[in-house]
């Protein structure tokens, strides 16, 4: 979803360079993106990270992971960052990346991210809209070549549509992409609810009494 | 789900050897099921075919394809078979198999029949009986050993925790089971309901309001 333009989001941006990465700083990290963070441990990526809910909340719940937020919006990095950094104790493990998702393999080498998360990502729903889909094979394969033999991609979404079409996407990797986790209604396995860290969207389109898709797969 | 046991069954069955076969003549009919019919067309399998109430709108719906279904219980054969052959016009392209779909490499050759239907199958949902699962990896060898290459397995339930197993356990087979359709919502699909006869338990779940779970794989 599009946010309203912020006007004051370019100049916050400019003034935190070292919270938020633009592209082209994000291009000459690659390979050293360990280098950004305070301590050295598996580096962690969300494409598409909206306001931030997830991946803060993520970057609280695991001191012992590096997070980095990836968003191609202006206005909804802005807010994440500030939200990250307005939050009383700064964060040393996320950092955020104002940047395309099509390109994580601008950013990253083989292997210096350990999983990502794809978080109710826009459905494209028309059929010739499909390539734009974060879960279509040509995204997979870049996934596939940021992460190491047996990294996880972690997906979520409310959109029926869009998992459905995940499903088929995911089966063309045959047993180079086996499911690692799969919820039809994440709301209701308690027993994956308790690691569970809602966005602003799940919590909402939960309330509303709507399933919760997931599926983890692990590249091999 | 099991039937009260009917007395009349045991007598009914054994009066009607043509339209109900049973495991004995089943074995030796092996490579030999086009003989059953006056028309030679492909044939199509349900396993667990319950009261018949799908089976017997197939039939009715396909007069060009040729079914047969199968069921261990006695009961519930002799009620399927009863409600084809009461219907007032005989089906001359339905059969039923009273036996074991444990067993259908024993009763199939290869390429025999075209496709398989598992609706509404036992979820089993304790772990230690993930084997009798109709969807665990033995059966699915079993159907991928009478099925032509390019044939189809059609499987419907409205148990979430069967379908959720069911993908990890598809999945296992990797570009040798590809999927073809799914529906996570079959009843909200317009265009797939168009071409859905609807057994007695997809009937009640789904006026409950319960999605009705899809996936239509074909083996490689």
């Amino acid at each position: 979803m599009r946010l309203r333009n912020k006007k004051w989001a370019g100049p916050w941006l400019a003034a935190h360079p070292d919270l938020v990465i633009g592209q082209t700083r994000a291009t000459e990290l690659k390979g050293h993106w360990a280098d950004l963070f305070p301590r050295q441990q598996p580096i962690q990526v969300e494409i598409g990270t909206g306001k931030g809910q997830f991946i803060i909340g993520m970057a609280k719940a695991y001191p012992d992971r590096n997070f980095i937020g990836m968003e191609i919006q202006e206005s909804a990095v802005a807010v994440a960052a500030r939200k990250a950094d307005e939050d009383g104790q700064p964060l040393p493990n996320l950092k955020f990346l104002y940047g395309d998702g099509a390109g994580v393999e601008t950013y990253f080498e083989k292997g210096e991210i350990e999983k990502l998360y794809l978080n109710f990502s826009d459905p494209w729903p028309k059929h010739r809209h499909e390539n734009r889909r974060l879960t279509s094979p040509n995204f997979l394969k870049g996934y596939q070549s940021v992460l190491p033999k047996g990294g996880q991609l972690a997906f979520k979404t409310d959109n029926r549509g869009l998992f459905e079409y995940s499903l088929y996407s995911f089966a063309q990797f045959g047993v180079n992409f086996i499911p690692d986790g799969i919820s039809l209604d994440l709301h209701a396995d308690e027993d994956k609810m308790v690691d569970n860290v809602a966005t602003e969207y799940e919590e909402k389109f939960s309330a509303k009494g709507f399933p919760i898709y997931q599926f983890i797969g692990q590249f091999n």
